[in-house]
């Protein structure tokens, strides 16, 4: 059996990798398990000082597997949300790498991340509302923080795509680079993030985000149910059944 | 006696006109009432999936009715509040069209808008320090979550006019067009957004809402009392009263 | 002795001018409390409709005086923070001229001025975590309101310096201007401001910072339980000692 999450550590930095190529680097249960269980195991390791994230084969995600937005649900935390908590909760910073394109829970999981390299080729997409669902991974709260309302609105609610020029103008992303690039640049920056005082970076980035986590894990919940609501829906049903029969 | 709100509906997408081209589309209470019933009405009529709001004669409002500032006010709700408070309320997305100027409220209404357009030689003003007011329309609150601390103190503090290109860099508004082509292009917007799985749509419109909607009735309540008071001003009656002497 | 700071009255604008050029207008005790004496008592002087705060012989501030962090803190505010709360608790508008650098509280305060000119050669810089130190001035909950996220994390978890073009484009200062003339901007905006209906202004500055004071009051509790032990921490005391060697 393939790992689909790859770990390797190199002077106090992590580098995680979702590897599902054959599948555009779709989410599975499996591939968001594994991504949680290295980042809680990186929260108890001292010896880690930044976190990379990225895709193999030069894309990051295609987002959540479709193909488990069709089987119903046990109730509790998905995997996907197991994994954002992970991230949310996490103290040693985050560097994302990005090729290829990132959608869906493959873009809400960047807010999440605490410097964003993208490629100047890079596509986004959040295709909540075409495909019949809603909001997730805190979107409906967070984006508009981050990118502000108007953009928020347009990528959310219009589910329109943008490129990394645009990301970068949102403030969506720390930076651009040339395309096959991303990985090297976000080790650039993780590993200067590693020569600085440990302590001092963690407990900053922990004070960034002290008022905002309690916030964060509630709007999964709010959101959670509705996301639920929305699989059941025969809009988002037969959305999923065109999108999969077209792809045959 | 003609209609100061015009409204007409075609293929899901409500369009609504402020008609009163004599006075550039001031907004009186009869305006207001208008809006706010047509507003209220489409909540709850499923055929209507988006809302296009534009002035009438290439000119989208110059505000509230001065000659309304002059006389005193009953208690409760202004009808501006009540339009305002019909435009956060509702579900169905709004799309703004905006040709000529926006003013006063005509700015601070478009912070409970969706998607707006303007064409690129439109100017916007919030002359409220000028004219001895104070912000409204949950302006000291959501102008600054939309545009920033710098430039809401900017437009709100010095009352300083900006051009249609600085509020699309301040990310004010959602896009920019040719003079003439705002109409056409809100329209584009609202028959897409007529295209896409409406539960869906409105389900997400609600959820990027929830947590602002209380926080902005409460801010409509504590800027109206303070409001109130700087309308009984010295400063307020004597700015009025030389603006309109200046018109005469 | 020498007055570290120099206060001008003319024509409704208060200048204060921060006076240590021998030492790059670092803040020392002696500062940070005559410029809060300043400001304190402008909030009472009706005749007071503007201030500007700038810094001697073209350079803003170096930040806090170096050696006042290797010395014991008593406890409660510090000088430093009863002067950042002096700014906050202000109705009366600041507006910032930033000639030279402003590093560490030097930017840190202009989070709590209103208006922020400054000349197109000015460097910013933030370098808590460098320093073994952690967010203050209630940079940990503010400046991502102010600038976003990522610049507020790239600036505050990284340390990274920034220009006053990068500064503009994050809109975390209102403009620039060629260098020299930052004084003359912010006069322009001060005396801009006093010719504007007093109460009015005062009022709206007032709702603009409504909601916001007590959180910033809180931040500053909150943050300086983490930077009194940052302080104390060996991460910081052996970098200031590198630090202060270096300039021997």
């Amino acid at each position: 059996m393939t790992q689909t999450v790859l770990a390797e550590k190199h002077n106090g930095v992590l580098t995680l990798t979702i590897n599902r190529p054959e599948r555009r680097n779709a989410l599975d249960i499996a591939t968001y398990l594994g991504l949680a269980e290295q980042i809680l195991a990186a929260r108890d390791d001292k010896n880690i000082r930044a976190i990379v994230l990225t895709g193999a084969n030069h894309y990051f995600t295609a987002g959540n597997d479709l193909k488990d937005f069709q089987t119903p649900r046990p109730a509790g935390d998905s995997a996907g949300i197991k994994f954002l908590r992970s991230l949310v909760d996490c103290d040693c910073p985050i560097v994302a790498a990005i090729e290829g394109s990132a959608i869906g829970i493959g873009v809400t999981m960047l807010q999440h991340c605490d410097f964003i390299y993208a490629a100047d080729n890079v596509t986004f997409k959040i295709p909540f509302v075409p495909l019949g669902l809603c909001p997730e991974g805190a979107s409906s709260m967070l984006m508009a923080q981050i990118v502000g309302t108007r953009r928020a609105t347009d990528w959310l609610l219009r589910g329109r795509p943008f490129s990394a020029q645009e990301a970068l103008e949102a403030d969506f992303i720390t930076g651009l680079c040339v395309p096959g690039q991303a990985l090297q640049t976000a080790l650039n920056t993780a590993n200067e993030l590693a020569a600085l005082p440990p302590e001092a970076l963690q407990t900053s980035k922990r004070m960034l985000k002290h008022s905002l986590r309690p916030n964060i894990h509630a709007a999964f919940d709010y959101e959670w149910a509705h996301f639920n609501e929305r699989l059941k829906s025969t809009e988002a049903q037969a959305a999923f059944a065109k999108f999969l029969n077209k792809k045959k």
